[in-house]
């Protein structure tokens, strides 16, 4: 057992006393699991992970997670003991405002977190996701001689994660894909907030994971037995054919007189206490956020082990790229982010002549159109893959070459009906580096993954959300399947697009917005039911995210609309003039973050002050008074019927929208000066 | 094998064949879960269930809920054979308009429905909410010799839902929770809407659910084996402290030329299949919704033993009433939904002098004082007893008795980590009659249970939230756990109450209308930190939604704020005063949802005509613009720090508004009439 000495032991307990330091000091945080994980994360990261520090971003880095991320100060000691660029002052500023050390791992404010973690389960799914892109990058660039990509993901996850629904779809989604490069490491403490798990968790984790089709270890003595863990690790990397799950029996708080109990979880050690842990591990307890030397030492020897690794995979590269040039030249692209030089050309264009269709379908030409462009995007559906039409008719199955039906670098994921699972696993493909997702399910269920969708934006990721069945015009399915309150919901959700196109040209504009916005994932919602091709509605116009489709410089009123009501109020103009004489403008208003972002001139000159402002959206009117002065919507569940009949039963028809228009006039005639409601006293926090 | 004759088989087509007729005349719907499961279902009414269509909410029957709901044709054929208020009629508008027969089933709508199901997981999961009120039902008022409460639940799901994370929650929680009386079937088909489930789902369900504790039974041949399922669900019930789960192997759409494929799931037959379907089941292609009146006599028979057993129950009662007066007495008090006579005089009242507190504190407090005096209203958490401070001190655990640390009487579930399967389950509590669940959660994590959620306001649940941690305000954990969005999201939902008091009279009033609202659902939002008392805060007020705290009749302008920042605005008025000369009026409006039921003419007397309204919350703004000309909120996700800072940061100050309000004010000085944004146009669908 000769290998390891008084340095690991040394390492491992510096960690845990950083831990103490840093909650301490910040007078919050999680102390008791970087207590009790740090003797696996020290044997990980120095035996089996290969990453350099000063290339984060290195694509063939294994990738690490932390699922349990308010244990976080773990990650931060370990990346700042390996030389990322994350200081001893930034350990001190540990949960202060504008730290880099914030209180859960945030990946876009920190170098060397891979994903944002802390919302439990999330973190254990995006590696999912991260696996899941590997494997796929790999099936698409790995060449005989050229094992280029082949780096492993490894989560650790405690017993929140592993109660949390999103990591169970996510397990079962990973035991199908067989995804032999994905180890979890299920940090077995017997302690949850609440206590001990014997009061609600009492399941065999182990054959739970054994049933979705992984590959299990237990390490009993997780607090000591270092060569026990680095021998389940290596166990599990010889397994190939299936993820990985080490149970890994640790003591929570390991080192406090609290250990083993929930008193250690999510609170600071007593003064104490942190006196007698330090002393017990050879520490001055005097003294804080103590590194010693030969700490440092040996953990930047294995940075620079990684360094060298990197260059001579830079150097593989070069040598795949001379001999494999266009799979080369694909790759090294992906890497800078940039889509390929004229993809948008192929985006369809559309005429107000051509027919009418449901922008369902309209997405499903616009990933026909693109998909040969665009290599490095992926679709996929969480079960619903004819209604969602998200696959275009050559797409090959992302599934192990074993199951005969797909290939590792299939492009069409099935992720089974697991909405939260999928979104998640999208935050980890788009996090990898090399993939682009596009996930499908109807609109109402993204709500199922808001706690996803809530990361996606979070943490910067270019997902898409392929979100049909937009509305009450499903139809038959009813008010159980009908979205009243979503796009308020994502609408209010910072960094996040929603997307409702009126038509075919929307419907591009809105792939385009969505592909190369790097830093934003984007809800795309699309209708069952056919639309007409508008006049006025082109790409160019659309992805300003709001524009005026029907101009009259003598309008009385300006129709606010997005997606099917859109062609309603252009009929709507018809009657109003011809039965009321008013005159209406209509502005079609696609992506109203988009349109958030133009300049104050253009969205003025859009809806302008002078004459009311209507919107008509079949859902919620919630957020709608910020661009017009009366809303007309659903504020109540739909029906369940054929589409026609349930719009007729709440007015969204032309005579049902003329009606309040008409209404909206009259009672605006009065005030002046009439603004337009995007003329505001001060400017929001953004 | 006699156990089953001709009348029993030309029942199950009879279901088979209403389902493919209903299909067809809706041209929408699902034919295959009916066809597949029209011999289970058949055997589980007749052979085990004890029901009573004439009263579908005796207390003691037999739950069945439908997880799979878009197969609800066989329910609705189900209840219209056993003679519920279903007629041929209303099987015939199936889908349609208006109908009681909606494309999922809607509890509140049709008799005989138990929960609102279709979107996957959920049923599963009310079905285990069922359960644990049963459960918790029988502990409470069951005496020797009075067996008075021991039904069973029963429930089918198919593959979507057994994918489903919501779902995995759910059977993890009934395994701990041994719910003996919980009987699941599993419809394998191998079929979901992608096709195969080999492409996404290959799992061994059978040794999940043992690995969470589950007895399991497996029936080989679901179509024809009549015997087999009744000895396996004999088995089932013969089990009783485990909940049990059995895996059918069927055949999706029994029949059909496309039988066990994808073709027959969620389309129709077509007219040539059905012809040779119904000529296959010894039934005349020609006609339609063919019922033969010895399936009626046999339904009617199994009817009306359930009407018998119901009498002799309800003698049963009464002779429990005479011998267990209390219970008796406390036992018909909560069939009638009412709560008891003074509950509402133990709420906690408050004087500006008491001490500040936060809400969450506030909330434990009002569960303290009421505890005894609404012995149904039980409590939990998802594993955040100490920070939801969801538990009064003398609770006793909901626990299976064998595990020592709880009792089936138990009125506090640990629900674990699952929040959504929390919020599904709280929705089969509420259903089954004689229990109000509230469970806690951070705020932000309530929406991975957005789901269940949204199906507690479509079926009127009564089910509370207790969501603490509310806003920037918890600080230290950081924009991970931030809410910004949460608050638009679930104002967004219809018939969902929204709370988010300012001090202890709102809290208690919160409380009040969450209790006395039978038919909607309610979010409490509580902070982590002190809130002080206000002058002007009464639970009268409070229980309006929104009122004015503070008048002022030469007021410039209106703060309209909630919870924590209402007590900033307070200061603001003094600062604006102090610093600008400006007089201001404030206005608390703890929840929009029911302020909104106000007359038209009380709301104009809090945000009235002719000054403008700034609102001010620490969230997005989205939706403000109802109630304010202005809006003060945060569009952006928050920080990580000590939440004093991260208020500094994003100006929630006196100052900050202040600056705010002078401009509002400013920017509306030349605007006449100055409306109150209550002012409109016309009235809003709802
Ligand atoms: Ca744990
Ligand atoms: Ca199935």
């Amino acid at each position: 057992m000769g290998n390891y000495g008084e340095v690991d032991h040394k390492a491992i307990n510096t960690i845990r006393t950083l831990a103490v330091d840093a909650t301490f000091a910040a007078n919050s945080g999680h102390p008791g699991a970087p207590m009790g994980m740090a003797p696996v994360a020290h044997v990980l990261f120095n035996k089996f992970m290969t990453f350099n520090p000063k290339n984060p971003s290195w694509i063939n880095r294994d990738r690490f997670v932390l699922s349990n991320g308010h244990g976080c100060m773990l990650q931060y000691a370990l990346i700042h003991l390996f030389g990322y660029e994350v200081s001893i002052d930034d350990l001190k500023k540990f949960r202060q405002i504008d730290s880099i050390t914030p209180g859960h791992p945030e990946a876009h404010d920190t170098p060397g977190i891979e994903v944002t973690t802390g919302p439990l389960g999330q973190g254990f799914s995006n590696a999912v996701g991260l696996a899941i892109a590997q494997a796929h990058t790999a099936g698409t660039f790995n060449k005989p001689g050229f094992d280029l990509i082949n780096n492993h993901t490894y989560t650790f996850f405690g017993d929140g994660c592993a109660m949390e629904g999103v990591a169970s779809e996510a397990a079962s989604m990973a035991g199908h894909l067989q995804l032999g490069n994905l180890i979890a490491i299920y940090d077995d403490n017997h302690i949850s907030i609440d206590g001990d798990t014997k009061c609600a968790f009492t399941e065999d984790v182990t054959k739970r994971f054994e049933a979705y089709g992984w590959h299990t270890e237990w390490v009993k003595d997780g607090d000591n037995d270092l060569e026990g863990i680095e021998a389940a690790i290596k166990k599990c990397k010889e397994v190939k054919d299936k993820p990985s799950m080490i149970r890994l029996t640790t003591t929570i708080g390991f080192g406090s007189k609290l250990q083993g109990t929930g008193g250690v979880h999510g609170n600071p050690l007593k003064e104490d206490d942190i006196k007698q842990v330090k002393e017990k591990f050879g520490f001055d307890p005097n003294q804080t956020f103590v590194v010693p030397q030969e700490v440092y030492d040996m953990y930047h020897k294995h940075a620079s082990e990684g360094a060298a690794a990197e260059q001579e995979w830079d150097q593989l590269l070069e040598k795949y790229c001379g001999e494999h040039k266009d799979l080369g030249a694909d790759l090294k692209r992906r890497l800078t982010g940039k889509l390929p030089e004229g993809w948008q050309n192929k985006l369809p264009v559309y005429k107000p002549t051509d027919k009418a269709i449901a922008s369902r379908k309209l997405s499903e030409s616009v990933l026909e159109a693109i998909y040969e462009a665009v290599p490095e995007l992926m679709s996929g559906s969480a079960d619903l893959t004819g209604s969602n039409n998200t696959r275009w008719k050559a797409a090959v199955d992302f599934q192990p070459p074993s199951t005969g039906i797909g290939e590792w670098s299939g492009r069409y994921m099935r992720f089974g009906v697991r909405e939260h699972a999928m979104g998640a696993a999208m935050n980890g493909m788009a996090a990898y580096g090399t993939v682009i997702p596009a996930g499908g399910t109807f609109l109402n269920f993204v709500s199922y993954a808001a706690g996803a969708v809530r990361l996606s934006a979070l943490s910067h990721q270019r997902v898409i959300w392929v979100a049909t069945h937009d509305s009450i015009g499903l139809g038959e399915d009813g008010p159980t399947h009908q979205p009243i309150e979503t796009l308020a919901h994502f609408r209010a959700l910072p960094n996040c697009m929603v997307w409702r196109p009126a038509d075919g040209n929307e419907t591009s504009a809105a792939y385009y917005i969505a592909l190369t916005s790097t830093q934003t994932p984007s809800i795309i919602a699309l209708t069952r039911q056919n639309l007409p091709q508008l006049e006025g509605s082109t790409i160019g116009n659309a992805i300003k995210g709001g524009y005026t489709a029907i101009e009259n410089k003598e309008a009385q009123i300006t129709l606010v609309s997005t997606g099917s009501e859109v062609s309603i109020c252009y009929e709507a103009v018809k009657y109003l003039k011809d039965n009321h004489g008013v005159t209406a403008r209509v502005v079609s208003m696609p992506c109203v973050e988009v349109f958030d972002t133009q300049s104050k001139e253009y969205r003025m000159s859009v809806i302008p002050d002078g004459i009311p402002a209507l919107s008509v959206e079949v859902m919620s009117t919630l957020g709608w008074e910020k661009y017009s002065h009366e809303q007309f919507g659903l504020n109540r569940f739909g029906a369940s019927g054929p589409y026609k009949e349930v719009y007729k039963k709440f007015e969204f028809t032309p005579e049902g929208i003329s009606k309040r228009a008409v209404a909206t006039i009259e009672f605006y005639k009065d005030v002046k000066p009439l603004r337009s409601p995007l003329n505001r006293a001060f400017v929001q926090l953004i």
